[in-house]
């Protein structure tokens, strides 16, 4: 099936793959306005199932990489995605006919709009995560054997790589210095896939599900309806807590963003407390010492009235937060994904359970 | 010309690069039985001059990047040369027919000899640098605009980088960086020049002038005639100290294993004092605080019986040597040289004044 993404998807699916970025990938702006320039000089791009991929079609990811807090400041030089993109194909000798999101969220969500608006090339209505996650081998084509190599890299300076390891937790250690090299951000093409990959591997309608949780967090602001429940409706989400941010930590641990979030509750939930850990994403939610969410489920704050995500930078004295668990996919829990992406993986010593059987012994109503 | 290089000429060429080295580089001993057992197995590498390279015969560089101390205990798992070569062979699409050394000194003097033997190609009898230096950039090549690009890396585990950047200094950061992921050393090929390229920019007879010192050292030994004096014959060099090693300070800064010998003198120096400050090479000797030998010229210890070069991880206490100042390569002397390898470009407020104007006001007679 085909559509378009205009200038109004843009914004839709800005806004919905913030939900699904769990507090991860930043604050989407400068993205959203490069793609809307890409759109308003190159015409709407096409956004097309995996269906219109033949088997031996090639497709890669576009992304940006490195810290959030830079991207936003250091603005690309408007043809490194290209470049990044072009490595891939010469590397593998090979036209490449389709691009996609290697996640939701942040930058990442658009960054492969703009390019596709560039090149006139299909975006494919996928991801490699289904929210987002911070390291590169944390893809769901990780568990089918897909490879990130040849994985590409570019600044805005001219400098690039071309990196090929022998698996892809390799490639996050070599790319993450390059990227820190490159001034902290660095435009990536990698992940290279066929059509037959795709189908097996990929999360599927991923940024058609990120502009319907956009356009009816739109369509409730006009409608003056609970937003919330609008989210939790389309994402099959749980409202796992109603609360106030009173204290925020952070601390900068093995190169990540660290830190917990502590929420006193208001409404039903007066009297109750919620801590949230993250690591540039949200991970863990507990609620009076009981976790009811974790990694990989998703869990997303957004502001009570508005609807409004709020990002791990953003977090902020005050804020009036409905806390959401979202299911992940259901390639995160198999016990192969739980490696990549678990709990434990992230240096909590706890087991995954899914986030619709923790919230059934919540006492709290939906 | 052509000659050959057999195993003699392998233990000569490293005992003569030792001595160009300066101190840096590291131990020859892996890369000499590397070179021997590759000889041995596939014959004898020829070692050709600049003028067998038609205008458009391309050459590659082959080395080894990375710690010295870690490359004498993680022994090469033998593929890793082959693989960064050929790399850069396919990224210009053109036949690379010779192979030339970066640098003269440690294990970069016969990791080429090695793959020169089990590729069965040319050697080129000349080098990037006419001694040996720290970073990628310090090459003469740099200093006629002929870029480190493609720069290729290759580890043991089968990972593998093409680096690609705006100017060489680039380069010394992004490859170190890979080099320090792939375990602190990594096998690199780069540089590639042409005929033309190499005929005005590469320091001419590196290898021959090394094996040319080794086999006299040799020579010297056997005949019991002084070793040092035939070092200074054949390098141009000049003794400015004879002294004990009573003091070693290193410490790491910024990456590089800086430090400090104290040399108290002996014979003729008697009474007085020698310091050499070293970052991996030899940089500055200063005699009772006079500066007497500065980089780019080099400064080498050597024992003081046997000629065996001294090497900066090699300072001991009590160590008898005779410190030598040889000329370095006129290319070095030129403004833009001096910006690149001068003593102020290593943190040292001094002027760089060739080491034969400097032992002319010496007390000491050569």
């Amino acid at each position: 099936m085909r559509r378009t993404i205009g200038v109004q998807q843009v914004e839709d699916i800005a806004l919905g793959a913030a939900v699904l970025g769990t507090g991860g990938g930043g604050d989407p702006y400068i993205g959203r306005l490069m793609a809307t320039q890409a759109i308003q000089d190159c015409g709407p791009v096409e956004l097309v199932t995996v269906d219109e991929m033949a088997d031996d079609d090639w497709s890669v990811c576009i992304a940006m990489m490195g810290a959030p807090t830079v991207m936003v400041e250091k603005i690309p030089g408007g043809k490194e995605a290209e470049h990044a993109f072009r490595a891939v194909e010469s590397y593998l000798g090979r036209p490449i006919r389709f691009l996609y999101s290697i996640e939701a969220g942040g930058i990442n969500s658009t960054i492969p709009i703009t390019l596709a608006a560039q090149l006139r090339m299909p975006l494919l209505d996928l991801d490699g995560m289904g929210r987002a996650f911070p390291e590169v081998q944390m893809v769901t084509h990780s568990l089918f054997g897909i490879t990130a190599t040849p994985f590409t890299m570019a600044d805005e300076k001219g400098n690039s790589a071309v990196l090929s390891t022998i698996d892809n937790r390799w490639m996050e250690t070599f790319a993450r210095s390059i990227a820190v090299n490159m001034g902290a951000t660095a435009h990536i093409a990698a992940y290279a896939a066929s059509g037959k990959q795709q189908k097996e591997a990929a999360v599927l309608g991923t940024i058609s599900l990120a502009e319907t949780i956009g356009r009816e967090i739109r369509a409730a602001r006009s409608a003056h309806v609970d937003v919330v429940e609008r989210i939790c409706a389309v994402t099959n989400g749980f409202i796992v807590f109603h609360g106030k941010i009173v204290d925020v930590q952070r601390r900068t641990v093995a190169g990540f963003a660290r830190g917990e979030a502590l929420l006193e509750g208001i409404g039903e939930d007066t009297g109750q407390k919620m801590t949230i850990q993250f690591q540039n994403e949200n991970l863990i939610a507990q609620r009076d010492g009981e976790v009811v969410v974790s990694v990989p489920d998703l869990i997303t704050m957004v502001e009570d009235e508005t609807g409004e995500p709020v990002t791990t930078e953003g977090l902020r004295y005050g804020y009036r937060v409905k806390v959401l668990g979202i299911p992940c996919h259901p390639h995160w829990r198999i016990p192969k994904g739980l490696e990549v992406v678990g709990p434990r993986y992230f240096g909590y010593n706890i087991d995954y359970v899914p986030v619709e059987q923790r919230v059934k012994s919540l006492s709290r109503s939906k």
